[in-house]
């Protein structure tokens, strides 16, 4: 698997003349690789030149970590006193086009264009963004895992008392009951409550839960190395009338968008096709944010599902579609699973049910 | 306070001639203005110019959880469609000296130098990592809680029984009570059993802990901002005449260092001395990484304890004394304490027992 990775990301490298390829922290290096860089001050870096053999610069003492793959990279360990960044530009040697992992952490990109003075730098995403977008099969199986165990907390909080609670309290629940399912990292917990749910990325805090709230949550984490990604909405007691409209309105305009994400289209017409409802609802300036972002081993990568971006969705392309309504000081809605692109059209991932949870 | 940092952040810009410093992801920006960018891939970035006002440019969608300083800076929320990196180079405006935080993303480290074509770029790091390095009264007060806090889980940990648990269930332990006694978030557990120890950022596993064996645990995590980071070692039984022998000459060296970090010493001359106790003892080759790294806003910071850095440490300096003895294939120990330069002489802020502790 990780030859064929590699095989597929040298054509490509071929394709866009770049002689050599640096990945660091990120989700580029354990796709390539499967050994993920530590993100510390010591430099992790695997050099892949266009031709010759790919090597991974890493710290002596992380080096137990790493499980070799001889026919994929060899192991170059650096001790304590020797300078890494020296170490990879030797390595890279007469290269001009180099392409350098997204999360690269600056003080290293500088370095590196410092030791390499007559390199032109692009991000590596270039390379490697549209290669990781396509999942194959057993990513396909992996992110399926993740959602279903998502699901399965989603499912367990329509049984849970809300009111009386601080958003804190229900934000620990839900990361300890990823845990359980099987999440060996959370990623996030948002937890928005009455008013604070109009701030689609709120940070949870002490506000306590109480009778009418509607309540906000997105959450996920990292299951089996791929991501999970859920929004649900629960309310304490019944619902407004205008709670519930504006339920309808989203709940119409996701299953629009979701309906939309075929092989072929356009990742701007899901977007479209979600914003139109909510518009002529006469919502369309409550809905602030894209539509959808790929998730795969990082919880947002491409492909985007946002105004402007042309780009056509393909097989086993996997990302979230979640509208959001917000009515500032008042509250919010959001309504999010995960698509994959299939043959036989979309396919959501997460099957919690979908309707505004009521909650005591 | 943070009027006072961005005070002394602008005295230091003019001092190294930098014209504009742009922080993004990592400790700089909670440390100069009290808001912690999100790791997205939507650009969030303080733009600080040597005169005028800072103006945070932040996601429409993140802009509410922003607490506002407008003595600190003003918010510029940049909607889905526009683009960031070109408010943020319209900012700097004709600025040819920029600092660039640490931690930025390499994309956005790229694009900005490609907004910024007649700009040179350098680390923020130069800017900020002296004067984040001295700690202020506070915030040893904050280092002082969160050692208190992870002394808690080490102690505890010494009547815990270890024979028949896998590393990834102690691993599990140390991070549940870790937030039991107040940590908001487990930066990292290292649990190494016996041959495992030997590897200093072992990555926990299923082996299963039998009678003998030595248990390096090492862990930390964020209270109240401020991080926390231990190093323990347990014996299942009574430990072996060599692994006692061994752990006299570690705890010497240790000790020994912990003394020589007074105020003006060189960050060198601390590494030195408890390299000295262990090489005399013939096992220099054993300690194969520095004796410690400066902690504050984050695990790993300015000061570096290891050969070659002459800084001499100053008032308020906090930092990690953590020498190690690995042999590999047998066992491997580490002893860990944050310590803070003080005008009374380096003061340990942990308080464990600093013996190796037997356990069931």
């Amino acid at each position: 698997m990780h030859l064929d990775r590699l095989r597929r990301t040298r054509e490509r490298m071929g394709e866009l003349s770049v002689d050599a390829l640096l990945l660091s922290v990120g989700a580029d290096l354990p796709w390539l690789t499967g050994y993920e860089a530590m993100p510390l001050e010591r430099l992790t870096m695997l050099v892949v030149p266009g031709e010759g053999e790919a090597t991974l610069v890493v710290p002596r003492l992380e080096a137990p970590r790493v499980v070799e793959r001889p026919e994929v990279f060899s192991v170059r360990p650096w001790d304590e006193t020797e300078d890494p960044v020296a170490l990879v530009a030797g390595l890279v040697g007469p290269a001009e086009r180099v392409a350098v992992g997204d999360r690269t952490w600056a003080r290293f990109v500088l370095a590196l264009q410092d030791a390499l003075p007559r390199a032109r730098f692009r991000s590596a995403a270039d390379v490697t963004g549209p290669l990781r977008a396509r999942k194959d099969e057993a990513e396909v199986a992996a992110l399926r895992r993740a959602a279903r165990a998502v699901d399965e907390v989603a499912v367990a909080m329509r049984s849970r008392p809300f009111a009386g609670r601080t958003e804190l309290a229900v934000q620990r629940e839900l990361a300890d009951r990823m845990r359980e399912v099987g999440h060996r990292r959370v990623n996030f917990a948002i937890v928005g409550s009455g008013p604070n749910g109009a701030s689609p990325h709120h940070e949870p805090g002490d506000r306590l839960i109480g009778p009418g709230d509607v309540v906000v949550c997105d959450f996920g984490g990292v299951v089996d190395a791929y991501c999970s990604d859920i929004t649900r909405v629960y309310v304490v007691g019944e619902p407004s009338a205008e709670v519930r409209d504006t339920w309808a309105v989203l709940a119409e305009a996701q299953e629009r968008a979701v309906r939309a994400a075929t092989v072929g289209t356009p990742c701007e017409d899901v977007d479209a096709a979600a914003r139109r409802v909510i518009t002529k609802a006469g919502l369309g300036d409550r809905f602030v944010h894209r539509t959808g972002h790929g998730i795969g081993l990082e919880e947002h990568e491409e492909p985007y599902l946002v105004a402007g971006n042309r780009l056509p969705l393909a097989l086993g392309h996997a990302f979230s579609i979640e509208p959001g309504i917000y009515l500032p000081g008042r509250f919010g809605l959001r309504l999010e699973d995960i698509v994959v692109a299939t043959v036989d059209g979309p396919e959501r991932l997460n099957g919690a049910p979908r309707d505004l949870a009521v909650v005591a």
